[in-house]
């Protein structure tokens, strides 16, 4: 088993994984291969959310590791996400269960808030996952409802036994602030898009200075949005072959993404890549073996750019965050 | 008088002044001169705040202005600003009725939140107005309040019939978003950084998109701060001699403000510059006699580098935004 470290949470205490395993775009029989495999592999932090629409799939590979005797519940931990159209505080209860059901475990070590996002309630009859559009086509239909109502709800997850961690994504410093100013329950961590052109040093040591553990998603950044032809990615240079990652990578005879993990990693962050293989579990889990010098480090966030290629806004209607 | 249009309110109907007067950084007998001198000359909106430390000066030209029936108090707008220390609901109405006695007058007609971040509380006998520090020196102190307290008590303000409209300022299109969510009374402009160096596009938009109207200040960019030495206005190409902006001034034989200014009130935003004499009021208001070609609105657009001169996380631990 390759290196593994982990990142103190506050308040509870428990150590999460720092390497994670990002479950986004495994669909089918495929994301019930890999969670298996990444168990086995010795992931121990799987990252999915409601939006991704494998939580049924994730829990089978999960369940057959536990079953095999890989790992236990305890030993793993299980991280979803909050959809937007569940904001309400009705809704929150009724979409933790329909997800906890779906992985077949009694609780989430961490559940994050999506976005600080609120759309129109769509019964899970009706559609599910329901996504960003009302008519599941082009309608994004907004449903006001205050940030501080969805975390009482999320708080009241905790109270029950069915959460460990509260999280919140896709969040700025500013609304941070002020759910901090709120928070009965303070959120554990915070997951935002953090690459080599999208650094976030400000909002990732604001984050830290508030006591959250800081994940970075879409590490390998317009790589993960080229799979989905977004025109943002396609217009921008892969990291992979970018000059100043390439010499990175071979004065440390590693490859591109793990001195791109690595960076993350060094800065404290916890990150969750997409592995489709054995040997991308593996290079990725290896990352944390490389030593970046400052010099290096000081390189790679030169390349920042503030370039989001998961902004809401790009696409959806009304849906502001950044802005 | 000049040519001089309004921009009417959401839910009043009133009609705002698009240019109105700026009075940052206007001090002392100056501060009550320039405010007189401009009602003369046909301004009807008078921009001030707790913090620019000349309310008292402001409302002595306003005085003056009424006494010699140049105007009467209600052809004025009369808008101050809510300072960060008095966040909490018994401080909102301590801040305001020192502000409007100030002034010399008993109610606003725009009463804005000056930013999204609340900070200790700073008795008006210990100093007045109190700034960013606790100490008067050097020591930031939050005092965590959430915004829907403070805004609660602003509504209170306008059931009072200290206010007119309320205002949102500083805030990015995710806390309005937030906040609109559980606005009793919406706010209904919002003001805050738009120059050609940093467009906000986006956020105007979203703004007029949920029916508040837009006022962008600093709209000279890096010059307002290059009074103050701030390392970022000092490295950053002034406006007044950018060449795209001195060619377009050229070919309307108009000075490169009223180029800037007009690029702003042709996008339909309220300005509120500020005229040190008498020829700087008048070239200010007559900017809106130009009309700007398309291609020469782009041309400035394409200015745009998101730069922010005026971010608190530059300078004040921990007042983050829109990081």
């Amino acid at each position: 088993m390759p290196l593994s470290t982990t990142i103190r949470l506050q308040p509870s205490g428990a150590e999460m994984p720092q390497v994670g395993f990002g479950t986004w775009k495994h669909n089918g029989q495929k994301a019930s291969d890999a969670v298996y495999t990444g168990l086995k592999h010795g992931y121990r932090l799987l990252d999915c959310a409601t939006d991704y629409g494998n939580e049924k799939e994730c829990g089978i590979g999960l369940r057959r590791a536990i079953d095999e005797g890989v790992v236990r519940r305890e030993d793993v931990w299980v991280v979803s996400k909050l959809w937007n159209t569940f904001h309400r505080r009705e809704h929150v209860k009724l979409a933790i269960r329909k997800s906890l059901a779906d992985w077949g475990v009694d609780y989430f070590d961490i559940y994050y808030m999506h976005f600080p996002i609120s759309l129109a309630f769509v019964p899970i009859e009706t559609r599910y996952p329901p996504g960003w559009y009302f008519d599941g086509k082009s309608e994004v239909r907004h449903d006001p409802v205050p940030l501080q109502e969805t975390w009482r709800a999320l708080e009241e997850l905790v109270d029950e036994g069915l959460v460990r961690h509260l999280g919140v994504s896709n969040m700025n410093s500013g609304l941070l602030t002020d759910l901090l100013s709120y928070a009965r329950i303070k959120p554990s961590v915070i997951q935002i898009e953090i690459h080599p052109y999208n650094a976030q040093v400000r909002a990732a040591e604001f984050a830290r200075s508030q006591g959250l553990a800081v994940t970075a998603y879409s590490s390998f950044g317009p790589q993960g949005f080229r799979e989905l032809n977004t025109p943002k990615s396609l217009r921008t240079p892969p990291l992979f072959t970018h000059p100043t990652i390439t010499a990175i990578a071979a004065a440390h005879r590693c490859t591109p993404a793990q001195v791109i993990l690595r960076w993350a990693t060094q800065r404290g962050l916890a990150i969750i890549p997409k592995s489709d293989t054995v040997a991308q579990m593996e290079e990725n889990m290896r990352s944390l073996e490389i030593v970046l010098t400052a010099e290096e480090m000081e390189a790679i966030s030169g390349l920042d750019q503030g370039l989001r290629f998961n902004d809401p806004a790009d696409d959806f209607e009304g849906c502001h965050i950044f802005t």
